[in-house]
């Protein structure tokens, strides 16, 4: 996040105002962005609830008055976003001012073009907007060690999940052959969506195999995603308990007499030879 | 639990009681409990069968005296509970004694009242007052490590919950624009619940992508939740493993100088203050 | 298994079938275990044949003279183990006596009491047989170190499913409730059924909820199925890792100058001091 | 992979043909592989296509054409691969040899016989082609460490494979016996396959339980199914582990004797030959 500038001493009120809206360390500035919360929340519902046919079409008027209100509210945020902000056009180029962009434009565009459903569903996106404001939160540091924990493994991952991709393709054309589009196997990319639906054991059963030999090989295909999964699991597992082994080394202290390492976190002498370690 | 005070001297009885009420350490407090326990449990399955509709009709007046008598049982116990024990606010307003009044109530409500099924199936929470007779057996360490496990991983464990949340709501919306309400999405809600029944590897078959494109993304979010599912499975693992190894005690050196206890496994001194540990 | 007695020298004969039937490192004993491993692997896949109708109108006969060969070879083998072995009553009522004896018994009662499924379905325990064999296998190992991870972690998975149970009786009661009899929750032990089928991620699809309330405590509970799967995961991971983690502790040997422990497999010299480790 | 003989000096063009085709280190060999990789790729999509009946029908032209140029295409490659190779019997037998043969083969078929799907399918396995490609990139290391952590566990997996199979068959045999053909269930092998479908987690729902007795044995798999999943996962994620553990080599110091690189953490001397290590 961009710190101010010691140049806004011209336009005050841009500093104070720039304080309030991107930081959260003053009580004004909190209370922005749980304001800010809170509209967002309540945004998100409108935009569910506006869904329902027969809820939409009962409070219309009221659905429709909260979505202009909130618009104009994110706009006028929107803006001022981009008067306090010293480097404006890094702002608006960057994701979260793309965010907000896209979470005020829909309504305009649906006044003045006819709105049709897929633009009002962008404004969904304004969920994104929470995590700006979560950013503050304690969470963040175990949401960066579950990230950290997955980037490491993202290798792995990749491999695993190209694995996948082969047999679905594989087993959802033997499918394709075996069970045939009398059985609901009308395709093979319908066969491989469905291999997808039985590897990960999801099984909606709109389409299932009848034949013998179809279902011999569903199971197949089935103990294949089951004994799976262990894949992924394990190594996210090995990976998060490493992470966590190595967040336990916190001492670095080194004894100055014998040089042994391996001290405990309150060490004040060395375990190894008894003399004192130095100051922290 | 509140252990009884030495001042019971007036009323003997009510010491001799609370024993056995409150305690399980002598014959006749293992024998309540027992009984207890035998009570509860059938009490859970009478509530069970009388929701059967055609055992209902044809063994109504059985279930009936059944109720009243447990309900009576029940109520014995409150009140003796309540006598009996020191602080009876206390117990009255605590989570087990919140638990035990809602377990003899609404049989009293629905016979004034005119009893309906929700009243009535209030008493399915008698299944809680197990947990108190089960506070004694030897699973309860177990129990607590599970959850200490848990408690640690929580922080974690509740970003991933988010995360996961968020992944719904956007893939639901998306599959709402996709899919439509002619497809069974009828509604954003309806699309995160589906989402949330596909991300899961439930996979109900009520509402199924139809379009092809649909089937992709989820297939997509098949996927997602097939990798996904790791997350959680890694956090409690490494957890559990972590906890394993702490209890593991492999050094059992206490310095003889400060009593500090928590010495790396092969240390000669005492990390804390310098002087010499004992040999092992 | 016993040992065969030095007084079989009465009958040599005795003694010579004893080492055929019961053992396995004679030609003849490894033998007659691959016969016994086919015959059994033929009689399971007959039962299961006979199973589907329209195959067994046809081949009615040639299984009805096949399931007699299978009846009289088992029925031999049973009353040679019993003749050959030294304590007959000990075997007759070991697991595998009474395995082996319902191997043989239901063709008989099914031919002269009038045979029905229930009675020839019992025949599938012959599968039971397959295990005896298999003892003699390099996978024993392995099994008895994965039955021993699980017995270790017997009562953290005993708490984990008592948990799983209260989770699915409570919200079953809460899911009847809810949805009612009208949207096929037509009874509280169903609607458990129903939870069961939810928690554990299976979900048919036979019976789902309708209403938006049933619908959002569904996702709860699919959610929470979700994340519990880590509990049982991580407590099995973490046993094999440790028992993984013990067995590389090979190396015994302690060195007899400075009593280091420590040491690498094929370690010859102390890694603390240098001195020389004694001979294994 | 063979490396070209020093004797294709009687013809260099093979001997640069080689290096084109099998080899990915020279910029026209890696144009190549780029160029293969896109032509399978592509002739998978064709394939997929091709099965969806309706573009079938109304491209049947275009696709019939793409598919003869791909197929001389992978003509033209498979014969310059065996001219351009030192051993051709060797790599005509080979796995790929038999994969490139099998991809090309079908279409032939289809021209002079009258092709059917299942000829026409096999092309799918041209995919298996794509491994050949991916050999070189920075992905083998990787996939090479998951390959080598589950044929670490293969023994483990095969006696839980087993065991899962062991469940299936008798407590499908049991469904059987407990719902009958009237619920679905019209014989014992279909009976297994719902109790995979069921224990995998996967549910389908084609097949259910109706009966509560059916139900009460559905949950108790279930619960199985659910639990049991960890075992792979235990298996799959310690050995994942345990090879990220030994591939952290704390200890980097190397006996300036005998050269022994495999020392504990805190080795002072070679466990070898008893000779001072260096100083870290």
């Amino acid at each position: 996040m961009n710190k101010p500038d010691k140049t806004y001493s011209k336009a005050p009120w841009r500093a104070k105002l720039y304080e309030v809206i991107y930081e959260a360390d003053t009580p004004m500035g909190k209370l922005f962005d749980i304001v800010l919360l809170i509209v967002i929340v309540f945004s998100i519902i409108l935009v569910m609830l506006e869904s329902i046919a027969h809820l939409n079409a009962k409070y219309y008027e009221e659905f429709y008055i909260a979505e202009w209100a909130i618009t104009i509210f994110f706009s006028v945020e929107y803006i001022l976003r981009i008067i306090t902000i010293h480097k404006p056009k890094k702002y608006i180029f960057s994701f979260y001012g793309i965010v907000d962009f896209l979470s005020t434009i829909p309504s305009y565009i649906a006044y003045f073009a006819g709105g049709n459903n897929m633009w009002l569903a962008i404004r969904a996106l304004r969920l994104l907007r929470v995590f700006r404001i979560l950013k503050v939160t304690r969470y963040i540091g175990e949401s960066n060690r579950l990230i950290g924990a997955l980037k490491n493994s993202r290798a792995k991952i990749i491999v695993f999940l190209y694995a996948v991709i082969i047999i679905c393709i594989i087993m959802g054309t033997v499918m394709y052959l075996v069970e045939g589009p009398e059985h609901g196997y009308t395709s093979i990319p319908l066969s491989i969506y469905w291999c997808i639906v039985t590897l990960t054991t999801v099984g909606f059963g709109d389409i299932h195999p009848v034949t013998p030999l179809g279902q011999f090989i569903a199971s197949f295909i089935m103990i294949i995603g089951y004994g799976v999964i262990a894949v992924p699991t394990g190594i996210v597992s090995a990976e998060i308990s490493k992470s966590d082994r190595n967040t336990v080394h916190t001492n670095t202290q080194v004894c100055p007499v014998c040089h042994e390492s391996t001290h405990t976190d309150h060490a004040g002498f060395c375990h190894n030879c008894g003399n004192k370690l130095n100051e922290k």
